[in-house]
């Protein structure tokens, strides 16, 4: 009875990029996947982090995420953060993975000297908010890239490849794509996915709290995880093409 | 020479009010004061502050504003307070003023048992977020309340009045309505101004760190933001005809 | 009934300047206006912000305060900031006020490679804490400055001016000048003045919680408040000719 | 050259478990995964988390992991969290992994009112700190459980299920099992493997920072996790036969 | 050479209680030990901590003590613990001191119910803070006491005896008494000695970072704290005979 | 009641130490004290404490303490600093008890540019931690020290005496030595004591809480701490013959 019925188990929600959305950054969209709506913004900072100089990483840059909920984005106001003064620790979790996920396709020398900062707020929370951040990040740190060559700031694009995530999951039994926030609560399976443009594995994330899954449970989700990420990397590709100069 | 070109010394930069920025809350509204760029967002708390309980003020509600700047909305990246794990000094001064702007407009009891939380987080910075912070808060404030009133949370709107703000300041000796930044680092005085709809004050706050003022030059100054607040309260007026429900 | 009956409506209560109250600081008083009692203490570290130094101001120097209430200082005892690991959001915002003040009569090239920190420790709490602060603060920053030129450590005094600060409100549609906390809690509107020593205004807070305030009555309180600088200005300037060295 | 010559790249490291190593926890275990020391220790708290009681869930328990590494595990000393005022974003994400793959097997109306700790201390890190957690956290886990039941404090054992956890990777193309810290540095992929004792997955964590993997590479890597696994599952199932009573 | 040539090794600094400092406090006094000047206030908190409802403790009260350096009480401004964000640790060793010291001579019965605050807070340091905390809280604590009899908040006076302290310590082999920061700073051997009326030990706390003491010299060195803390008894009791009402 | 039946008033409790308990460190000991078991660990920096820069001290070393309870080392789950976010008091006194007493046998040019870090992790607690922690602590530092001159880090041995340190206290009248948790509970008096190898005193740490104590009293403790800590001495010197290469 979960299962959806306003679109079939293997359809991607409305998606949906905004450009510009943040003036002041180098690069930024507002990125949507239904209900959920996400601020990527990229920054860039003209330094390393202090643990990569300490190493004696001169010749290399650093690519880092944070993520956080808008207070305002959940039905129930969350407090912020900094007035709680204690980082909540899923968005702890989630920021790692959009790092690691930007990470696995960069050329770190071509930001030598630098930190680009991936920044993802969350204006609205509906499910999928880690995979969605991750889809936005590639399209508006590929804006900032370009705005920074334009500018000479930088001499090469970091990027080898592209990259697009979606989340899937098993509810009551049926795999389904890009769960919304109800069916995720209600997944006995939630798998989120990462793929870079040649369609390898940059992340995956399974995990079971409710019922362990199959080896073949696992390849039926990564197969449908598949298909919703070549067509996100299709939208993705459109809108590069569209508001980046040839 | 930092005396405006593109427009008059006593016109507004261009004003807008998007709605529904953040669909989960109970009432947002995007606000722009030429470049500046803010989410206004109110939600509803069914408690009411620790300290209240304490003094007893059983038969009462409250209001209050957080205010934060995104880490993108100026040109260079500002860690999140969060991550350096310090509030901001000048945000605390900011929402401290927005929260008491609403309050001179609210009639306690109308929230009895609750708290209203009017978030506003700064998207683009360019001069006057505190004003339009106010204003837009507001607005996305009774979209709210029709909302709550609707749906039967509240009985009786608690706003008494309208409110709306205004930045002036001298430049160069000339005075200017809606500084924005450049002009506001240039700034020999700034003053901020908030009035409720019948053009009285409601908060006053001049400050002169570079050069001390007269109060010739405080009434010229009262004048000029007179004049552009009344432009601000017809638009926040015309605004919510167009979206509450008759 | 709230109206005063103990002085006329403009009337400074008794203030008092008591020097050298902490003698390891360059300059201290403890100042008083009535009942609020207020430790400045004044001392100077060689060096400059951290943003001072990467904003590339290599030749200016820097003046800063801190606020904070004693635990004592309030009738019910009030938590150390330090063991709640909260800034008190109205310290802030306090802090902030003593510190442009003070900025607004400092040639900051006088002050070249050294920060001026500008300590106010409230022993005892009666109204009026942020005027009095400032009060006692220009006297405490002068008695070190003359201190810090006696030994050599600076060639020039930094002050350009004098600073003097006092509050009023309206009780009852009564204007009171130097309001205790009884008559800051019960007043409509609640201003803040600081002025130089020629009379000009160097921060104006006015803030009505309750009844928004006309034109006519902010110009009616502004007249109370100089009457009342100005006999504060005599006292600063008669204590530190006693004070002071010829 | 990274390959490992000191034992088959489907091996497991020497595993052994050292009983009641911290007897003040209801039940505790030393973990070794080669050189990888963990003190997992398990205790019962009385209450349940606030966010329980708030949803209103008053018929249930709660199981819930902290992990971290003392300041000496790591070659270089490693600064204690409480000291340097954050926590450490990697161990937050550790954390929750582990508490997901205890909730898996967890029936939560046996803890009815209760929440059981999972802390998990590396007392020396060499690689698989996380998987080592949870299949040492398992057996903490199960002699607190018995020695619950014995007092009666616990009625019927919340676990449904056994869990056992390793880490495999590809290092110069080469699957291998349960990577030490310079095996896992030299990864091409990373991934974490946890199993119920009937071999489904409870959690899978696949990383690419380096080199994106396909689905027959992930399929390789699953097949070794459950050769690891299952021999896992016997040390744990043989240990547990020895140290609890029948 | 340190040793001092201003009074005999065996003297007290000067010593004076300044009554009534922080009027708003129950009791307060300044106490000074020669150049070290503490604010002791105490106030009355109608609650029990929450250890103490947790144990069942319900019909004790208690006392605890907060010490903390004003930032100007050193020659070198030390930063507010509020703004570094972390608790000094010397801080928080003497305020552990402060409080066992009360505790010792307390009666928890006749507090039911309360928790009494000792608040020493540095004006000036120059050696044996801890000490001078002790004898001044004292003082101002049976201010407080005697207070609270006389409104009927209390009804029979908790202390059971009175407490004095003082530190010795040997400078170039020489036994000293009362030490200031220059002596302390030499001293091989540091103790610092709190006693009741009766003479007897409540706390000593001997520490040689230097050169490590025999039996003989720990019992040369009790001997001369007793003759100083016997003075001050005498200087604490006449103060108390000419502030209370007999 | 409490006087101990299980051994005589002036015998230790079982005393041990387990060499390499955590083989990452330079030195580490598991010592007990009957059912206290605390982690000694030790570990080399190499830079000295900002202070120090500061002063100009570029030819010393120095030494320091960090002192933690592990959650599960107490009969009721204790919290980790970490997620509370406070510092312990209790732990800051006790590691400022445990640096000092090492710091009082060191030499610190020995040390020249490193910091020596000393970390005591408390497994089990039954009393006694702090006097545990410093017999325990001596060894594992001298086992690291021994590691860094045969490394050649070090050119000389920084300790020029050894340390050992013991509690004891009065209960019911009768002096104990080595009390555990249930016996310091009881005791009117509490007294720490450290000394170096040639029986003087580098630390004494008495308390009265409950009853003040008189000079015989005071040196009947002391005598009985002898004898327990020269046992300990003993045991510590037979340890470091058979583990450190002659």
């Amino acid at each position: 009875m979960l299962a959806r019925i306003e679109r079939p188990s293997n359809a991607l929600r409305p998606f949906s990029l905004v450009p510009n959305i943040a003036p002041n950054a180098m690069g930024s969209v507002l990125v949507e996947y239904g209900n959920t709506k996400i601020i990527c913004a990229v920054t860039l900072e003209e330094k390393t982090p202090h643990w990569m100089k300490k190493q004696g990483c001169t010749h290399n840059g650093w690519i880092t995420a944070e993520y956080a909920l808008l207070p305002y984005a959940t039905l129930e106001r969350k407090p912020r953060e900094c007035v709680s003064g204690k980082r909540d620790s899923r968005s702890v979790e989630i920021q790692r993975f959009i790092g690691r996920s930007m990470r696995a396709i960069t050329h770190f020398h071509a930001l030598e000297g630098h930190t680009l900062w991936i920044d993802c707020d969350v204006l609205q929370a509906d499910g999928g908010t880690r995979t969605a951040s991750v889809s936005g990040a590639y399209v508006a740190a590929q804006l900032a890239i370009h705005h920074l060559l334009r500018e000479g700031k930088l001499k090469t694009n970091p990027f080898m490849d592209s990259v697009g995530a979606v989340s899937v999951g098993i509810c009551d039994g049926q795999a389904l794509l890009d769960l919304n926030y109800a069916e995720d609560s209600a997944a006995e399976v939630d798998l989120n996915v990462v793929m870079n443009g040649k369609g390898h594995f940059i992340e995956i994330q399974g995990t079971a709290e409710k019922t362990p899954f199959s080896n073949d449970q696992l390849n039926t989700l990564l197969d449908l995880a598949r298909v919703g990420i070549e067509q996100i990397q299709n939208y993705q590709e459109q809108f590069l093409k569209n508001y980046l100069p040839t």
